[in-house]
């Protein structure tokens, strides 16, 4: 294999389903809905294919997405966000969000470069980055709060840093970054001319009691020129097996990622963007009603794990609540999470295999903490704490 | 950019789709079907999204695709190519073929080695080989047989080449590899621990009077250890925009390929993967009538460009015919597809786009070909050799 080839290991998702499935446990490992997208979706989808009224939606979609979808994209981030997106040159459909996330890294991570991210951090920005050759720094967000300490990251900026990967809303910590951080992040990446890729999958899922409201990097002046923002329908609209997601940003940049996305997968799914365009102009509800959901199996599943210790964190956004087993144990997060599928039937995700593996040393806290999902059904969430209180 | 990013010009199918829409042109360049898939397979994948009767339909499909599909990839394999695979090891599905090929190319072209192809060849052997750091070194396949020259090939073996792309049947020329070629390549793979990625998207589209069977490279003995085959549901059920491939081989290869695969797409298409299943187990006549109404397209279109002096080829298998334009003109290809598009309105591709540019002299024989599509309506076929008629 080329030196640059990631770990051959089926990802920390997958390892977790796949252990869930086989102990029989509840699944509070990865981060999907455990139900399918609303109906009104499903069937625009299913028009899409069967009765195509506005041209064929089975063939090839265009490189850069369907106008219609680019243009619901870019409408959307000037109501949410008063970012201004050219459709045609400063929107692109990716594949997912994963696919906007490795082709943005595979066009900016230069061979030999270090690319500089937030600890702990999704699993696939070090994958991308060491199949572009790069090398990941991380920096670690610290608890309770997990806050970016801005000092500390702009301290690790060398000569070599190419690039910096951000993540806000945050997974897993549902950190939501300030204006100010953001603003401080665009001034450093213009003055060691690096670029970002700021990874905003969750932006629709703010909880009511979050403390900031959720800030694209593209509403930062001067953020267009360094920075691309990547977005996704799967987890706006709960449909994660459609991966539709998008890129946003400077034409010249969404041009140089686009160089490198068309030789991954091409273009994809021109009958779900065609059913996203329609679901991003008129949501019909869904975005308030999934988001009290999602707050109502958070508050849920926070107050379960402070009963049984676990000092969860507020959890402000997104899919996931972290739980700190150094209360009430010794082991370590992955131990505890081994044994918590194989013993006591939930499965969860150590947040020690979201970092660089040399520097989560057991003293680190983050080696204690370990991340809930709360985008699932609420009687599993119950009988995931159940099974917690009958064992723990 | 990093220096290995390839071209950040859109493709050249996109390109030359753009220029036919720009001028009004019959499209006979970009190669996908202007039909859409048969209805029942439509309709069975609004029925996996509306009515997911075996499970969820709407969020991630597995990593390795959903077994269904898997199994019967197998066994259409085991049935057309004698070839026993485990599903659960030697079957991945992808985000169509492009994927499986950048997967494949980013897991096995070490940086900095040579990747030996023939000429012409697809274009984003190219692109993923520069993603990957390393150099597509091109051996040409001559007309008018267009065959493979296996001492050439053989001899453009170096210490540096890691890996082989092979294309059969072959785009844009219809060859269909033979038995023997296939078994000498992979002896040559075996002898110089070489890796084979071979991409057999054409492989159910094989016209009544090819002179050769397809042939997988996984039917040659031993080659399971060097060499994954690519397939493509788009091409075989005229269903390219779901997007829906696999990459098959031995359990260590497709191990190291997914490797890959899991950070670019992740996983995608779980209802397309399951319309495909019961499709490749059942195929109502699909394939048999898709292969006449392509016979008839290519017949016509054959016809039209010998009358027209362009001695086409064979074109056996696929969905494009080449076309010499030496005989009537003294303009290169790419300047006669330019004029065709802009002033006759007819889209073409020169085969000079799919070569490795420095390799292209004027004086060579691959820079008078034309490659056209008859992968189209018979009607959109018969106007464009009508407009070429009034103004050639
Ligand atoms: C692509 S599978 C991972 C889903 C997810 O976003 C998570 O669990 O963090
Ligand atoms: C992915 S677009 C190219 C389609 C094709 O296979 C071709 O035109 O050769």
């Amino acid at each position: 294999a080329a030196p640059g080839t990631p770990q051959v290991m089926p990802t920390i998702y997958e390892r977790t389903t796949a252990a869930a499935i086989a102990h029989g446990a509840i699944n509070l490992g990865q981060g999907f809905p455990d139900t399918e997208g609303p109906d009104w979706l499903l069937e625009l989808a299913a028009r899409a294919i069967t009765e195509p009224e506005t041209g064929p939606r089975n063939q090839y979609a265009p490189g850069m997405g369907l106008m219609e979808l680019r243009e619901a994209i870019s409408a959307a981030q000037a109501r949410r966000q008063q970012v201004t997106l050219d459709p045609a040159t400063q929107v692109m459909v990716t594949t997912g969000a994963t696919e906007g996330i490795s082709a943005a890294i595979l066009a900016f991570a230069r061979p030999g470069s270090e690319v500089l991210t937030f600890e702990p951090h999704y699993d696939s920005y070090g994958a991308c980055v060491a199949l572009a050759g790069a090398r990941l720094v991380g920096v670690p967000l610290r608890g309770p709060e997990f806050r970016p300490d801005l000092d500390a990251f702009e301290a690790a900026i060398t000569e070599r840093t190419s690039m910096i990967l951000l993540n806000t809303p945050h997974n897993p910590t549902g950190t939501v970054f300030s204006t100010e951080e953001l603003t401080r992040i665009v001034e450093l990446a213009r003055a060691h001319d690096l670029r970002i890729m700021c990874d905003e999958v969750y932006e629709h899922l703010m909880l009511s009691d979050a403390r900031l409201p959720h800030r694209s990097i593209l509403s930062i002046p001067g953020a267009e020129e360094v920075a691309v923002a990547v977005g996704s329908a799967g987890k706006s609209f709960s449909v994660t097996g459609w991966k539709i997601g998008w890129v946003t940003g400077g034409a010249e940049l969404v041009s140089q990622i686009r160089g490198v996305k068309q030789f991954l997968s091409f273009s994809s799914g021109p009958a779900f963007q065609w059913a996203i365009a329609h679901a991003l102009e008129d949501d019909r509800g869904f975005f308030a009603q999934n988001t009290a959901e999602l707050e109502a199996g958070r508050d849920l599943l926070r107050d379960g794990l402070q009963e049984l210790g676990l000092a969860p964190n507020r959890a402000e956004a997104g899919y996931f609540v972290l739980g700190n087993v150094s209360g009430i144990t010794s082991l370590s997060a992955a131990e505890f999470c081994r044994i918590l599928v194989e013993e006591v039937g939930v499965a969860a995700i150590p947040v020690s295999a979201l970092t660089i593996q040399h520097l989560a040393t057991p003293s680190d806290e983050l080696e204690h903490l370990v991340r809930f999902a709360f985008c699932k059904d609420h009687a599993t969430i119950r009988e995931g704490l159940r099974r917690m209180r009958e064992h723990l």
